[in-house]
């Protein structure tokens, strides 16, 4: 799984700024860093003229803007996706994932505080607090930073949750929710895996592979 | 692979409208469809304060906003995406791609023209055109729909592309592109797939079913 801190706080902490100023920290280490934000009103896939957006409107489910320098993908739901699966879906060849909100969910979370703000810290321990970004003093045992040195805290989550990762990891997911794996099963089908591929043609060394399985007809994996 | 039509035509021939009439008459029918359009300037994933935007500039490499009624997706990249890899990895679960554009690449297409347009048709039959959408007539041997009845439009592209698709699929993802399977393989790699999970606990029927290992060294498929 792709590592994931929360970023929580009142509104006017300054946790798009913190984020702003840690992102090249991180990027500068050599680490391949993505962002996820949970907003209640829309999403706007914008280009000139804006067809993609007029796409959507009338109907297409995902309108999808290919640039050379940059991808926009626009999905309609009618519900909610879970934050597991957008990891897994879009976010899965990052390093590591900064989230901007999503208090709720139970994930590592640091705290943006800013002297002044009323009501004192949103999030305690039990609810998975690592750290507190203040410019002020604040009543916490977890560790503390400032907001004018986000070197510091670019070096607590790496030290966290970039150095000891493991590397090498096979993902199953089923309908698009990740189906969790033992060691010994992530060990077998990992092996499977390659041997399936390793008679095929025209494949060199490679970092990722991807075996889809589509069926019209929903069906019992136990059935041949 | 999902079927894809790329709609191409002079600027002002009305790709974009023909598009939105479209559309709606292809969700009336039950299809999930999805749209892709080529840019060449840039892309921005707006919301309110476009906090996800800020998280690109400064070096995010993806930037994702999730809603109840829409996700955005936006993705840095230094070199373009294939369509092939760009329908695998964000438009897989639906019925037809709708391309805006693409005129280069080698996909069936449908040309939209409009009278006084000058120059003429932009594509013939060698470079896979199917149909002609124009309020003139056109010196071509290939079907002509009026824009006027995007209705029997919607009715061909059902026949040609919807109808007679084969609804299950293994798909073999190598580094982000797709590796071609014969169909022996093809049955093989599902027969497999089906036994690997079949003992794992807790899966349900399901419709989709997605395998993937990452590693940080590049490997050789043949090393076990």
């Amino acid at each position: 799984m792709i590592p994931i801190v929360a970023f929580v706080g009142r509104p006017g902490s300054g946790k798009t700024t913190l984020l702003e100023a840690l992102i090249p920290l991180l990027r500068a280490k050599g680490y391949r860093v993505g962002t996820i934000k949970h907003g209640i009103h829309g999403v706007h896939v914008d280009q000139e003229g804006k067809d993609s957006w007029r796409h959507a409107q009338v109907g297409a489910e995902v309108a999808l803007i290919s640039t050379p320098h940059g991808l926009g993908v626009f999905r309609t739901l009618d519900h909610e996706i879970g934050l597991e699966e957008l990891i897994d879906s879009y976010l899965s060849d990052m390093d590591l994932v900064l989230a901007e909100g999503f208090k709720g969910e139970r994930i590592p979370k640091i705290e943006v505080y800013r002297e002044g703000l009323e009501g004192g810290l949103l999030t305690k321990e039990q609810d998975g607090l690592l750290a507190v970004v203040s410019d002020a003093p604040v009543p916490t045992k977890v560790p503390l930073f400032s907001p004018d040195d986000p070197q510091s805290l670019a070096d607590y989550l790496e030290e966290k949750f970039l150095r000891r990762r493991s590397r090498e990891e096979v993902q199953l997911s089923i309908d698009g929710r990740r189906v969790p794996l033992n060691p010994f099963v992530e060990d077998l089908f990992r092996s499977l895996l390659l041997a399936m591929v390793a008679p095929l043609k025209g494949i060199g060394p490679f970092s990722n592979l991807a075996l889809r399985l589509n069926t019209s007809h929903p069906q019992k994996a136990a059935s041949p």
